[in-house]
């Protein structure tokens, strides 16, 4: 950014540009303004990743005209999150769009090659927690990660666990998904030594909350190197394991 | 009780009993009314244990008076919970007084010889939760119960409570105790094959929420056989634990 | 455990096993990975008790390959919870099935003869708790216990509980659900001297919220003996409840 | 309120009072403005009973302030709740003053004779919630009400509540003071055949969260015929058991 | 209670009465046993009012059954409360039936005449409000009270609460009920010399969550005389204020 | 309100009018009593603006017939809030009757010329907080404000928000509509030197609960010249934005 | 900002200014670092106010260390709010300060003249919501607005209320400051034309949860033109009030 | 571990441990067992980092045993958090034992290099956050990372924030510690391109609920790339940062 202001007062100072081409240009929106949004176009530069629309509460007719202003300004790769199984049928004629429905995410455009430190884990305690699960793991692979899933580990059959303590010992970073007690995060956090981060789900009934019992006995985990993202919030958790995954490449 | 009514009945029939005695009779009250308390008297009788005055919220003069009350007509043995050092202190001069200063009981009478099922295991999640429980082992101690205690064998750091396999194996009933996330009763409920008794403690900080957090993992707990009591509530757990361990005298 | 590793390490020392091979099954996964599931195998040896499936959020198809494969490998009796009519109508299907609907449980297999230390009494403060004493009960049928129900014995009609005072004070142990107020917990509690397990339900409205009312009511009992499990747990419950009336059977 | 704005308009009519004196009494302030309080003067004309002063939060000063204003206007008898025995000991030299230090009520004034239809009982489940208890015992005893006290007649012992009977199936109307579990209110809700007042009180550890739980309950209560007041409210539930007791006389 | 248990004594004592038959009669249940409930049949008689029955979460069929065990021991008036108008099509064979969709209670058997100390006003904050005052209105009229309704009177235009100055000052007992801030059942509290009953609901959305705003603001109230009932418990404020405006019968 | 009663009583004083006529002035309702509803007919002279009536839970008709009575008696303009497209269909006969589909509002009468202070800026975090601040917005407009509409400015694309930096430095008031994490009401708090009204939206999942989390984040805000209405209560925002914005009309 | 920014660039492009002036210039931070704190310079004349310090969490030094800073940079009037009396013992040597001890709000420097567009009001229910009020009352002064208080004037007597009446028809803005129930703002926002700021306070007890009640309550008030502050925030109260006092000077 | 597990059954195969032995080393507990604590000695192999002991709740004297435990064994590093000054002067006489009295953290032994990937931002919203912000700091530079302070930058004075945006932008990963609201994660999320933990405090008062509403604002984040620990978890935030920026060492 600084450089970015510097070359444009550099610009100003030689003449090459008038002040109030400046001021324009120190102005000028990184996104397109659709009206209903303001679809980010400088994201995959900023932060280096695909762009992301979060899909809930929006109509097909909006996701697409937002997927249309972004890939025609060259985005390589859109993930849509939150996508429900109608919605996606509506977006089936987009070029290369494929569809998630586990995870209910769709994907317009190619799938980078894994390209991180290691491998990203995602476990989850039961069943039921798989489709957050999902979420976080197609939103690791389409970010360029390896992903290695261990599904049903829950801590109530601890063997299931340790039997794949290899896959543990071995992660770059590991997603822990579990509703109920959410006790995977801190039992995996006392097993791993790479950073765990827990995604509390809403599965479970009565003391369960919707996820608040699982998102509140993973903030309290006393292993270390466990950190928490929103109750079945599968993206976020791919997203941030993703960075961490990445993070040699970045200096 | 049922006994109890059909005696009178034969007496008033027999008319060994006028019908004022009977009704007299049926309503005696098998407590003393001290005012400010009503000293359950029976209770050794009916519940087949020792008498127990939950002290917070009492005086030292009030606690003095009930536990005289009751060994004055016949109670071998009296708890007192919750029973801070400094009135621990003012109650010295009762006979067969001991304080047990981590666990805040006193008890007055003999300790009787363990004549449960088995062994009541005692286990912790940290360094912090022992008071509690060792309000749990010195009540079941006090019940008739043999205690071993692990103390400090919280799910981040597994090898620590896989160490003892063996005691969590062979237990007849374990008192699982943690705060923070509470995942030690989940764990432990996988492990052993015997009832867990879980009590949350008010141990953490932040987002434990007075011991909420440990609360709502504990009730969660994806393994069969587990069930939970109030946070901080050892004495209730040891009672509970110790009814268990001996449901076989029952009969 | 302990003995399985030592037999695996004689037979190391014996030269009946090949180092590679005793790694191996060292970690012989006790379960078949369904991919969606892993389907505990071990357990009616580990724990004494037929598997149970928690049939919420899963599919027809996936109770049904669960299921299959552990009768397959030699399970006896399966338990599925909180199975739809729906789904049961699909699983019709399976040997020897059975759906008990107001429980919504599916049984596959053989029930037990009752082999418990006495009877398991399931009480209900309201006929709208029955659902979740029904499921209570049924589980506890199936794990080999005699129940008597007493349902609909609030404690706002105190006589209707009082008359049932003879199955109160003779029971091995006591299930009380209730929702709303949740006083029966505490009011059985007083009058048993069994151990009473609470299932606080979501019956109710208002500021019952669903089913807080009676957990929080249930969990500050004052009566000694009492022990909770989540709401609308009913399975956990007389899961809990079998394992205590099974005690003596234990050593 | 109307036959005073009459009475004003005819005096207006006939002359006898000019527009602007009757806009100045139709504003006429039936209260002294102390600047830190608005000290009611007419209540015991509009409401009945004596006035009251809320202690906590005002300093002695301000108290003595409200007293003599009220007591110089003709008020009879003044309550002072919430006032610490510091604070009453400040206040000892105003005429008629005598200071209760369990229910923390202070009265200047004389007590009324019992005037009621008949008995408020006060019920407590323990000795902890006696507090509570007496502050709404002495003020529905200021308000001209016979109190019988029944503490410690909790549900966890039910023949404690039982042995009782006779007060409570007698009573005017009761007062059920608890806090745990707060199943006193419901079971003698179902017991009596008059209004039963609800107060659930702080007294309590762990998931009594500060007295939620009883509330809670309280308000589930399954027996008709129960209302219930804030958390420690004892003067309030006082208040309005004399309200109660006092109807026949409102005609 | 009392004298039934003298009575039968003295039977025995007088040889009118075998033991067994006392034990019998003492342990005779007031009510018919209908498997999924208990039909209190006494209750009129212990009472004092027609029997009511909790409709929701239970058969038509169930209803039905119940009602038809009432009748046919003598219970002259049944209600059933939040009775759905799908149920109430079913139960329209019953004799003498009849059903207040607003309120959704159906009744079987006659109005009593009005025999009340005074009127019972019923007032509401909002027209969203006036389902559930309609359960308390209907209720108070069954149970014999004349009944005033205040509808759409909330604080935020108080001229509409003060043009009805009249009916709340004059009238025997007030329910107000009121969803969102709740503040009516203040408002009218200061207005009123009689006792009020509040009533929170669940109208409103966002902050109100569920009745919590309302249930907390009533239970706070700073006006002397009010009470609380459960959130949208029309029934039980009916119910309750019927106690209270009977209050002069009971001597 | 003091003159009206100030011009009643000169003319009682000039004979213009017998007591009983001021009484009933007195207590003429400003209202018209429609039974279900009481349709206040002066708050646009006493407040300024026009009448709103809230939508939900009304019927149609009686939406109709509050509409109809205010009409007939001179109100100019008639807002319905919470109106669903299905009651708007109903609606459509009426006079001058237009709808706002995202806000959900139906309008009957002329909207006025904007006449306020300034602009009111209404922005959101995202596309879907949307329809909450359309209700804002088309209530500031009916209201006689300029509206400029800001949305999808949340704080995770600052850039979006700052391109935005004039409108914002130059608003009269500012809406802040956000769902999630709420931080856009401190951050334009902190660049606007306006007031600032925050509406939270229920957008969200998790451990948004329901706006809470907004509603907590706003209310928490660390910008001096935040104040906050209810979740999702768009209409609230826009009615005293539009107040803000009318101040110096006032004097 | 946009002005500041050309401003540069013309500069640039005349030569004045070096492009790395340029870059430092658009850097330059508008505060001091403290390394404590940032204090700020540029807001009297960004949001046209006296600069205000939050003295919670601050020492005594940190806080005269930021006072000085601003001071000598010209400054003319700085708050510092919930200063203790301790804090503002050793602020005493600061030139031009003075101590609000109930408002616990120290002043360096003049108090302007009222120049709003009118009065603002404060009002409180009780005289413990006093300190609250004082802090919002001596904001406003501070910040050059005339205050009128109302204090006590709470709606359980309502009289007291409506006997301010002219006070509150004539207020340019409102703030009410109440505890408990909270229902002031929701009657005063019935009453009263203009905006009304509601502060709930932390004053109660029991289900006051700390002011939870009082925010909720305020929240939902029925009445239009109400917004809310975070609980016992009366500098944000008196600051957001004086905003909306001085809009006419705005343009 | 699972080469250490062949290790062992490759030295019984070969006669070197008979199986007596292997079976003991396979339990050989790392870790010293102190009866209050199990002290783990393999941590630093096992994880990488130096031992941490969690200070409160213990007494000095268990601190020091630990301690020495763990320094007897070749632990180099000792890091003891939440450590109470007094505490920490019982400490002064181990050796190498420094004090970080803002940041409650007790050092034994050597500060390694930083050695990390890049810088970790530790970044505070106000002044009363900067002791969990120092912890968060002590923590990362005790575990060998370069630590950039920025405090007091709020996102109510977003130049402040803006104003350090190359320290945001090119750092490795970022602290963000805020009460409050909670905004700064959010806002600088959306800023950074880097991992970015959150740190709600327990800072603030009212509806700021102890950190409640930062951490939900915070769970909530819109910004991609952020993840949340305990509220005042400084210590959890520093270790998880550390793993972070220590990911290319890794490999």
């Amino acid at each position: 950014m600084k450089t970015e202001i510097k070359k444009i007062l550099e610009d100003v100072a030689a003449g090459a540009l008038t002040v109030d081409e400046a001021v324009l240009k120190l102005k000028l929106e990184p996104f397109v303004d659709l009206g209903y949004a303001k679809a980010d176009l400088h994201r995959a530069v900023r932060q280096g990743v695909p762009e992301v629309i979060y899909g809930a509460g929006k109509t097909p007719a909006q996701i697409e005209g937002i997927v249309r202003a972004m890939r025609s300004r060259g985005q390589e790769t859109v993930l849509v999150t939150r996508l429900s199984a109608e919605a996606a049928g509506e977006l089936r004629g987009l070029e290369a769009f494929r569809y998630y429905p586990e995870a209910r995410i769709g994907v317009i455009g190619t799938t980078p090659e894994p390209d991180g430190i290691g491998a990203v884990v995602v476990a989850t305690g039961g069943t039921s927690d798989v489709p957050v699960a999902e979420e976080a793991a197609v939103t690791a692979e389409c970010l360029g990660n390896r992903v290695i899933r261990l599904y049903d580990v829950g801590v109530a059959g601890l063997h299931r666990l340790l039997s794949h303590a290899e896959d543990i010992m071995s992660a770059s970073v590991i997603i822990a998904v579990a509703g109920m007690e959410g006790a995977l995060a801190g039992v995996i956090g006392g097993l791993a030594d790479c950073p765990v981060v827990a995604v509390p789900t809403s599965v479970g009934y009565g003391a369960s909350f919707g996820g608040l019992s699982a998102l509140l006995s993973m903030l309290n985990s006393c292993a270390s190197g466990v950190s928490v993202v929103n109750i079945d919030n599968g993206f976020g958790a791919g997203y941030f394991a993703s960075m961490i995954n990445h993070m040699e490449a970045k200096k």
